[in-house]
């Protein structure tokens, strides 16, 4: 199969500490990279990690909080010094590219490659992006400000050939397309063969979701039942439950909840709040109640 | 003597690298904390190496390439986040609050402090800054755009008394503090007592200099001439010495050229291009010409 992988560059919160980077993480789908959300010194956790600037294509910008996007310019301007040619797309809020317009006018004049802006609306949930592999979706959240999550889907597959049967047949190249997507075959003499003697099953469509910061939203679990993998953040643990609320973000208990209800694989939490120097108290209030449940950590890497 | 003394929180060049952060530095002179540029990730650095965010009073900006300012807005931010009250200055060039605007208005709304700007004109030698130990000076650079580096000398400072003659003449305290600025005494008697016999010599004045980015300035040796300490950048070796003029900046050997030329006490160079996984090669060119060099490097301290 082909890679589905969630690398994480960043998973503190507001304040930057010198355990956690600021929110940023790569999805490879493929050879393709997409980025979701870009915290101050994500260019140099790219460097850190060895990631391949050059095969990002995309970045989604969750919501205007500093510790999403204040690394934007900086990791902008050095892909032009680095000599980018092939264009970087960026899906955020309209007003990113109202905010920060005279800083790209004075900041990235000449730039080596195009930046292309995509707005999105992070009330609504719709269909972001679309290559030949995946779609992303937008998951609304709730915060102090528009936020959204990202859903990543890989497209349905098509099913396996199985290579004796086409001897067997003697069934003509040309038509082995049209196999892969489910059709019979009729032999010269008439004959009907199913699809199912001819094909073994294609590989599971597999699928990621990344929601910060966000309240507990249980209106996006039909949206994302059943995926593989849900990144929730979990800024607070129970003890802060009243913050957590106050600041429109989740505890560890309430990520595991949305985990549990919407009956997701595997969950990983992160979005730490600087005031935990040890996440274990995190992760066993969410195991609590969703045992396969993971600490994000820079540099950690979460295979589909 | 009171503290001075330079820290270094980055002193790479455009782009970052595992090895050296962004352009940035504090002058400590008393208590008090005056940051030199603040290229993407200082806050971390700051937090890294424990300084104390809120004795920074100044922020002086030598000019709008991002590797020297990125750092802004996210320092900006978390200080307000951690609460701060007292007011921060930046000076910096007129454009930067322009194109910043956006961003301040939007990131920075009811910030917990104030934030002041003063403008400062790269062009001219002039104080911009004074308080009662120090002042600050522009020093005009030649870059690819308005650039200036910063002169930070310590005022005049008062004689010590000899509390020995003090007691011997009977001189009463309130007139100690004329005599520490080089008044003699009249005693009853009518017998003038020289200031030279009622004190010692003031601690010399200290005094410091950057100068990033830019290529060699001797315009500027009668101004810092015989300073303390010189900063200056070093971007590149010999071997890049086309590329050098070419992107206005300097090599080792012409930064301890200026350094010799106007008899400054000692050097470092910084400002390293990311090509350099070693510095010694501009180390060695620098001390062919002027022996008394070191490199720069993040958390190194010198102190004058």
């Amino acid at each position: 199969m082909e890679p589905f992988e969630i690398q994480i560059l960043g998973c503190g919160s507001a304040l930057p500490t010198t355990r956690h980077s600021a929110s940023s993480q790569i999805v490879k789908v493929g050879n393709k990279l997409h980025m979701i959300d870009c915290g101050e010194g994500t260019q140099l956790q790219l460097r850190r990690l060895h990631v391949h600037f050059s095969h990002i294509n995309n970045v989604f910008i969750s919501h205007l909080h500093g510790d999403h996007c204040f690394g934007l310019i900086g990791m902008i301007s050095s892909f032009s010094l680095l000599g980018r040619t092939s264009p970087l797309h960026i899906y955020a809020d309209a007003l990113l590219r109202k905010i920060m317009k005279p800083q790209f006018d004075f900041f990235c004049k000449g730039l080596s490659y195009n930046l292309i802006f995509h707005d999105i609306d992070a009330s609504q949930h719709a269909i972001i992006y679309e290559d030949n592999n995946i779609t992303v979706e937008t998951l609304p959240q709730i915060h102090r400000l528009p936020c959204c999550g990202f859903l990543f889907r890989e497209k349905p597959k098509k099913r396996h050939i199985i290579g004796e049967m086409m001897e067997f047949y003697k069934i003509p190249p040309y038509m082995r397309t049209g196999i892969k997507e489910g059709n019979d075959y009729t032999t010269p003499e008439g004959e009907i063969i199913p699809n199912s003697r001819l094909t073994r099953d294609a590989d599971p469509s597999r699928s990621y979701a990344y929601c910060s910061d966000t309240l507990p939203c249980p209106q996006n679990n039909a949206i994302i039942k059943g995926i593989d993998l849900l990144y929730h953040e979990a800024t607070f643990a129970d003890d802060e439950k009243a913050r957590a609320k106050e600041t429109f973000h989740s505890t560890a208990r309430e990520a595991a909840t949305i985990a549990h209800d919407a009956e997701v694989k595997r969950l990983i939490i992160g979005h730490f709040s600087s005031r935990y120097t040890d996440e274990s108290i995190l992760l066993n209030e969410a195991k609590e109640i969703f045992p396969c449940c993971e600490l994000a950590g820079e540099g950690k890497s979460f295979i589909l």
